[in-house]
Formats: C-alpha cells, sequence, structure tokens
C-alpha cells in the first residue's frame, strides 16, 4: 500500500528541487526544533497544517455509540488515565487554553479482560479533525496501539498549551511478533525496572515480553511446586526472587499495554541454578571413573527428569497465560554426558551410537511432547533445528545466530521445512559498540532471504535481546533504549518508507527527547539536546498562508 | 615501600600451599559474600580480625588536642556530617547495638576555607583499634582521604550491626593529578549530574575535575563580560546554562571533597559556538574570493581577538580559583585559513610562508602570555608541543592521542625537553566496548617509557576522559563507574600490588556495589549480584579460634 506521509515527499521535493530555497528553508528550520512524529511510523499517514489547541480541562476519551467495547472495558478504561497523563504532562488541574475536544473509540470485538495473544490484530485507524479524533480499531489491543499514536500526535508549547495537528492514520503491524527479551538471572532485575520496561515497550509498540527468567546464575522464579529452586537457586531466596504476585503483577502490567508475557525455561542446558535447588536434577559429570562433583545439563536418561519437567512445565502453563512457552534447547555442552557412563550405558541402550544430538533431540521431543499435552506452542532456539528432524510442526523456532548471510540461510530453510520463525540474531543488543550503533538495529532487512511469499510469511517477528551478563538496573534503560526503538520501526512500519538512516535520525532522537519526557532514561543518538517544543500558536487562516515553508513539518502548529 | 597486605598474602599461599584445603576454603568462600576492602588499594595496610562493633549513637569524629585543624574546619566539619551518613546509611536513630567509638583527627597544617591545588599532600596514616581509629594527615585533604577509607573499613550486617576490623593503615597517592574530564558542550549535563560525579569521584579518591565546559556545538558558560556567548552559544540560553552561581556551587561542592575544578577554553579550534556570541572572534571562511558564509577557528590575525581572549581569561581567571586553567589547543583545522585572502597576507607579512603551524603557534604563543600574566599554570592538549618549541617550561602538556607506541614515545619526548605531562590517550573512557572493558583502563602503566627517573617524576598523573557525543545525564554515571574507578587505583595505589586483574575483579565488584549503595548507579562488571553483608557476629576470642581459615578475608567480622 502506498503511504502518504506529507512531510517525507515534501522533504523529496526539496532535495531534488529548487536547492537556493531549500538552502533558505534550512537555515529558517535550524532554527527551529526537529519535527514531531510519530514512531514508529504508522503505515499510512496524512497531516495538514491545520492545528487545534486542546484544552485539558475540556479533554475527554468517549467509546462511540456502536462501539461493541463500552465503559467498564478494564483494559482501555485504566488507559484512558494513563494516556490523558502522559497527553498533558504538565497538567496540574488549573485553568487552561484551548477548545473542547473528544476522542472517540469505536472498538469491533470485546476482550476487555482478556489477553493479546498471537492472533491479536492490533490495527487501527485514526481521525483527528476540529473537535474530536475518531479512534477506530477491530479489538481493545488496535486501540491501544492507536491511543500510542494519538499520545504522540500532541505537543505542547512553552505556555502549557497543547495542540494536534489534522490527521488521518490508517496502521496495522508489519509483523505480528515484536518482542524485547529481559534476562533475569544474570543479574536479577526488580519488578519495577520490569515494568518501566513495559511501558517504554509501549511507546514503541512492542507487543511481546520475552522473560528469560531463569538460567546459569540464578533461578529467581519462585515456584509453588519447586519452591526449593529459588529457595537454593536464587541469588538471595528473598530479595532476589519473583514471588506469584510479582508474576501477576509483571502479566498485569503487560496486558494493560497489550503486551504478550512469554515465559522461558531453557533446558536440557543453561540449568545449572536448577541443580541446587533439584537434586537428581543434572547429569554428575565424571573424571575417570569418579564422579567430579560438577553437574552437566539435565540429566535425560531417568524418568525422574521428565516427571520433574512435567510438573514444573504444568505450573508454568497456568501461571503464565500466553499461548507460547519458550522452552529453549540451545548450547548443550555434551562433554559432561560424555564423562557420565550411566548416560553413555543409556547411548547404547537406545542405539544412539556416540552421536550425542540423538540423545539431545531425544530429550527434547519428551519435553515438546508436555508442552503439546499442555496445549501450548513452543518457542525453541535454533539449535533443536539444527540437531534434530522431528520437531512439531507447529513449534516456533526462534534465530539467535550468525552473521546476516548464516541467519538468512537459516530463515531459508526453516521457513522451507514449514516451520514459522522468530528472528533474533541481529538484535543482540546488549552487544553494544561506541558510536551509532542504533544503525545496526534499524538497517536489518527481516525478509530479505531466499524464499517463497509462502515462505516469507512464516516469518512471524523478531526480538531484541537484551542478555544480562552486564546488565542490571543501573544500566538497563540507556542500553535499551532507544536503540530497542530502532528495531520497532523495522517490526511495524513499512520497509521500504523507513529504510533510510538519515531521515530516521531526527524522528528518532525526536522520540528518544520523548521517552526522557515520559521518564525512560533513553540515552542520546548523538550531539545535542532535547529541543524545546515549538510555539503553539493559534492556527488563523492568515498566518497560516503566512509561513507556508513550514507546512513540510506539518506536525508543527503552524 | 613493601606492602603488608594480609588478605593478599594469604591468597598466595592458598595458590601455591596446600590445594586440597584451598578446595574446602573454597567451598566455604563461594558460600560467604566477596572480601570487602578498600578502593582504591591503600599504599600501605594490615588487618586483623579482631572486630569492633560501633554504635552509631556514641560513634563520634573529634579534633586532636594537638590537631592544627579544631572545630570550626569547614571542609571537615562537613565531611563528618557527610561520612556519618555514609558509615551509617541505615541508622534512622532508634536504638543500636555497638560500642562508643571516636575517630580522632590530628591534621598537622591548617587551610580550611582554601582550595586543593597541585601541591596539596593527600598522605594520611589510619590506625583502627578498640574504641578509637586515629587519623593524621598533613592536610585536611589527605583527612578526607582518610575519611574515606575509614568508610570504606566500616560494614553492616543483616541485624543493622556495623562493625570495623582492627587496622592499621599508611597512604598517599602515587600521582598528584587524578582527573576525569566532562564535557558540558556536546551535551548539557546539570549542575545535579556534576555535582553527583563530583561524589563518586571522592569515592575513588579522584582530585581533578577537569571541566570541558565549552566547545563547537554549545557554550553554556554564563559570562559576566560576554553574556552574548552563552545567550546566542548555548542549547538555550536559560535552561542550558551555567550561571555564576551554579559554578560556584560546583566548585564548592567540588572543594569540600578536595577536588580541584580546572576549566577549559579550548580555542583556536574546538570555538564554532562562541562565534555566535562574539561576531568578528572566528576566521570567515572563504569559496574562492567570496565568504562562504561559513567559519573556521578563531581568526590569528586580527588584535581584537586577542583583547576578547584576555578579558575572557581575566574573568576565567578570577572565577575559578585552581592555579591551573586548559587551554587546549587541538585539532586546529587550516582548511578556512588557507581559504581567507587576509589570513595569507598575514602569513606573508609575518615571513610563516605556507606553514600554518606558524600562524597557529604565533596565536597560542600570543594566548600563553595572557595565562602567565595571570599567574596561571596552562595545561594544553599534545598538539600544540607536536607543532611548536618555544612552550613556556611551566606549560603541562595532556597527551591524548595514539597506540601506547605513540603515547609513550610522545611522554618520552615531552619529559626529555622537561615537560611535566598529563596522560589521558589510554583513559578515552566514553569509548565503550562489549565486556570487562575495565581491563584496559586497568592495566595501563603510566611510568611505562624510555626515560630517566628525573623524566618520570615529570609525570603528574592521568585523567580519565569522558567526552559526551553520546553522553548526557541519562547514561553518564553507569559510562563512567565503575570503569573510571579502575583508573583510580592505578593513579592512586602502588602498581606492582594492583596489576592483577584476576585479583582486582572481587575487589572493583564489591566497591562498586558500594556505588551502587551510595546512589551511584554503577554498572555490574560482570554477572552476579551485590551481596548482603556478612554477618557482624560478636567477635569473642572463642569464635576467632574457631575460623581461622577466614582470616585471609580479614575485613570480615570472623
Amino acid at each position: 500500500m502506498p503511504a502518504i506521509i506529507q512531510y517525507t515527499t515534501r522533504g523529496l521535493e526539496f532535495n531534488t528541487g529548487k536547492l537556493a530555497w531549500f538552502s533558505v528553508v534550512l537555515m529558517i528550520l535550524r532554527e527551529m526544533p526537529v519535527a514531531q512524529g510519530v514512531w514508529p511510523m504508522p503505515q499510512m499517514m496524512t497531516q495538514s497544517s491545520e492545528a487545534y489547541l486542546l484544552n485539558p480541562q475540556e479533554f475527554t476519551f468517549q467509546y462511540a455509540k456502536d462501539s461493541v467495547v463500552q465503559p467498564g472495558c478494564s483494559v482501555l478504561d485504566i488507559a484512558f488515565k494513563r494516556y490523558f497523563t502522559l497527553i498533558f504532562p504538565a497538567y496540574s488541574g488549573g485553568n487552561a487554553k484551548g477548545d473542547p475536544f473528544t476522542v472517540v473509540l469505536n472498538v469491533g470485538s470485546g476482550g476487555c479482560d482478556g489477553y493479546p495473544d498471537e492472533d491479536s490484530k492490533e490495527n487501527y485507524s485514526l481521525l483527528v479533525s476540529a473537535g474530536n479524533g475518531v479512534l477506530t480499531a477491530d479489538t481493545v489491543w488496535g486501540a491501544l496501539r492507536g491511543l500510542e499514536t494519538f499520545s504522540q500526535l500532541v505537543y505542547q508549547d512553552d505556555y502549557d498549551v497543547y495542540c494536534v495537528n489534522k490527521t488521518v492514520i490508517l496502521d496495522f503491524p508489519r509483523f505480528p511478533f515484536r518482542g524485547i527479551l529481559l534476562d533475569t538471572s544474570r543479574h536479577f532485575l526488580s519488578v519495577h525496572a520490569i515494568m518501566k520496561t513495559l511501558d517504554a515497550m509501549a511507546y514503541s509498540k512492542f507487543n511481546v515480553f520475552h522473560w528469560h527468567i531463569v538460567d546459569d546464575p540464578s533461578f529467581p522464579y519462585q515456584s509453588y511446586s519447586f519452591p526449593d529452586l529459588s529457595d537454593k537457586g536464587a541469588f538471595h531466596r528473598f530479595t532476589h526472587v519473583y514471588t506469584q504476585t510479582d508474576i501477576r503483577r509483571v502479566i498485569s502490567h503487560a496486558r494493560l499495554r497489550g503486551i504478550r508475557v512469554l515465559p522461558e525455561f531453557d533446558s536440557p542446558g543453561h540449568t545449572q541454578s536448577w541443580g541446587k535447588g533439584q537434586p537428581g536434577l543434572l547429569t554428575p559429570c565424571y573424571r575417570g571413573t569418579v564422579p567430579s562433583g560438577t553437574f552437566g545439563p539435565v540429566n535425560p536418561t531417568v524418568s525422574a527428569s521428565y516427571q520433574f519437567m512435567a510438573r514444573l512445565l504444568e505450573e508454568i502453563s497456568a501461571v503464565f497465560p500466553d499461548s507460547y512457552v519458550h522452552l529453549g534447547g540451545d548450547e548443550v555442552d555434551f562433554s559432561c554426558w560424555k564423562s557420565n557412563p550411566d548416560v553413555r550405558d543409556f547411548m547404547e541402550k537406545m542405539g544412539f551410537g556416540a552421536d550425542f544430538t540423538k540423545l539431545e533431540a531425544f530429550y527434547m521431543e519428551n519435553i515438546l511432547k508436555i508442552a503439546v499435552a499442555l496445549n501450548k506452542t513452543t518457542v525453541l532456539w535454533q539449535d533443536v533445528f539444527d540437531y534434530h528432524e522431528n520437531i512439531p510442526m507447529e513449534t516456533v523456532l526462534h534465530i539467535w545466530k550468525g552473521t546476516p548471510a548464516q541467519y538468512r540461510d537459516e530463515m531459508s530453510r526453516m521457513t522451507e521445512a514449514g516451520y514459522r520463525v522468530l528472528l533474533a540474531a541481529p538484535w543482540y543488543i546488549n552487544h553494544i559498540s561506541y558510536g551509532q550503533d542504533w544503525r545496526n538495529a534499524y538497517t536489518v532487512q527481516p525478509l530479505n532471504f531466499t524464499g517463497t511469499e509462502e515462505q516469507k510469511k512464516l516469518v512471524i517477528g523478531g526480538e531484541v535481546c537484551m542478555w544480562g551478563e552486564y546488565v542490571d538496573a543501573t544500566n538497563l534503560m540507556p542500553r535499551l533504549w532507544p536503540r530497542a526503538s530502532a528495531a520497532a520501526e523495522r517490526l511495524w512500519s513499512n520497509e521500504e518508507q523507513t529504510f533510510n538512516v538519515t531521515e530516521a535520525y531526527p524522528r528518532l532522537a525526536e522520540f528518544r527527547c520523548r521517552l526522557v519526557r515520559r521518564g525512560i532514561r533513553a540515552e542520546p543518538l548523538f550531539v545535542g539536546h532535547c529541543d524545546e517544543v515549538p510555539p503553539c500558536l493559534q492556527p488563523s487562516r492568515s498566518m497560516l498562508s503566512r509561513v507556508p515553508e513550514r507546512k513540510p513539518f506539518a506536525s508543527f502548529c503552524a
């Protein structure tokens, strides 16, 4: 679908048209703050210089009469309060200038008390004209996206006057899965830090929080079936755990923002911390003929391991409402299995020879059966596909390794085999480097691999991974934002309209300032400062006609 | 001088001695928090396992009767209050366990209302025994260093009991100049962010805040002689400037922590923002025979430039009490000078031929004369030495460029010529990379260059530079800390005792946790968490004798 984005096309006219005039305009614009805009860029957006002043005292959200969803809808009732504060941050209840304005919501289906899931539609349309905005969406989750967009259209001048321009937006996400992974095992992250991340995710229209909750270093998930797991495997059994209440709070906070919570319980590797509270679960490693005292991956040769996993996954399935569960399967080190005589006996008995990938596949098959029985869709790291042929077709495969050439090749092979895939490899955002490395995240082309149109449709989205080796609450936010927002635009917007980093720079710089104003410690892209917002003048006809040069930056009050 | 650091030498015994026993001890220690210690490591330190419980209600700082400094000493009176809170962070005035304890200060000279400067001695000794600590220092600045050390010796258990071990420390800095550069031109930093940095600097015993206050992007220094400089050259004339009051607050906050404030007004390059408020100062660039409308470095061919600089530097000299002033002189681009016919005429008249370094030298010579007349010691970036032979011998040269081989060669040549040097090149800490890059800052050997003992004595210290291209208040603290602390130990401590990164790791990790407890957003070194502090048991003789294995970690209560 073609985009009608006024300021983009006008900008192109400048470049190719009258250069001298362009210089004059540039001179003017340098004195003006950068363009306001919506991030990630909507699929279709038209704005005019016609602006309306908003009076916070006479600003309301309303449900349309024919909306399926009406007052009492928890998700939206709460969102109205949240977005009122985001739209009018400086409003403290005093007298305010501006005119009455109503945002009317028309939502085509219910589900106010449910959870967003893989099939949730997020499309919406937004029409802003004199005195009102009309936000239409198929679902409450789409309505949330539209509210976020509306909040980004409103700006404020130095005199506390808020305004919004005449706007038409038709919008929908490019991919249904737009995730962020936080790793709460390598460093514990407080519920507060997680909820702050969820807030920021909503601002960039991310919709999946992939909670890599446990791993080798610590097991902070407080299980009611196996309390010893966190009692003995967490960094601290009281201060560094997620209680069931904590988890409900996170899931609820996410739900209210249209964000799914995808828990990961990675096995059989990455489970060192599990062994502390579940003796017998891990494989004892041997030095020669005697146990060395160290442990390897989950022991795949004893039925107790599967009984434990079944009970744990049953609990997880009940605690986390999402239809997906991530079961890991990556980076299994065979050296411990090889050292253990009982494992070697089992290999022989099963006819696996010396091929430990067969043992690994045997384990994963059993685990996947448990997940299927629990009616969950499993996500697995790519390793399982790489060594195993009999993965259930419903499984989602998660690509995390390699160069662009390598992960593209992997995408081709996985989709050719008919699997749905999720791309994380180019978005390991914990890897930092000096300079504007948001560009790396921005210029990824997730569908640039060899395959048919049908294969491309199997790419359900992408994920920004913030692994925790060097990250805790002290540095999480500036490392994540706004670099993750660069990936967010790639996953939401039309790639053809948003691939130029030079055009993206001022928009992302402005969005980053918006994050800062909203209390997110998003780091700067480069030299500069957060501009004061432009003056919001009364948009009389005569004024508009006097300053036509400013129209390209249509989201300013003229 | 030999160091007597009990836990270090004991640790070595473990490594070379009974390995089996070592494993057992390691098993125990893994269950225990890491060693507490002092960062940067004192020159000489002995601790015993004898521990004393401190009762905040009966804890006092006192001046010794024969101390030259007595109550009313602003720097120390205020430091007592500050360190009381740092030592007893959880104390809220209620009943507390422990015994009376007095820290007695004996300071050998006055200067309580003065400023630290290049010759200020910072040596101190600290003896902690039953019921008291004796802190002896030549100056109040040394006393501040000793108070910081004492504060790092005290620890607290889960039951709010504070304790300190019997300790003997003799300490002094390896280098007199241990600086941190903040760049407030590429991004503005609030006075709050600067003061928070000064707080953290004191915790690592840094003693110079190099304030790179202005540069090309913005001029936030609000000059009373030339108010247009910030009115027109700051990012915002009201919100993004340092008023004279702001500057006094920064200097005062620094003084109370024994930190010098070294202002930098870099010229003739890096002055784009100056030109906005001082028309005629910068060289007009030409395209062919007509001015292009852009400007280059300060115009060195007109006397007005020197008159302006003289008046500005006169103001700066009065505003900043330190005897040093940094006048930059780096990265002068000749292309604009070359393009300007008036500059070319001047070159010819002066007999400089086509050698623009001579013009540059001419400019710097005039500027240095102004500084000499103002009785200031000038610091210059190395570029000036590289192109100019007649630099006054009192000048301090600041090395910022090149590989280790290159900066070592530069140090040899500068010190051979008899200049004092300051090393920054290996500590451009704004350059980030993935992983434990604190090790790079730690393993610098500032005196590892070819030269005589006399030459080595000319190295006055080093500086950690946090250039501001990608840094503002959102990410400053975690980028600076604890990576800068790694450099701090190199600049304060004995290199032979502190060169092993493996030994430094647990100490720095613990110090980083201390920074976090003190409210500094210092990022983690690697996987893990901030340990709960160890239980502070009543140190009865019988208990001490029962657990001799713990002695190596002498700063625990046994």
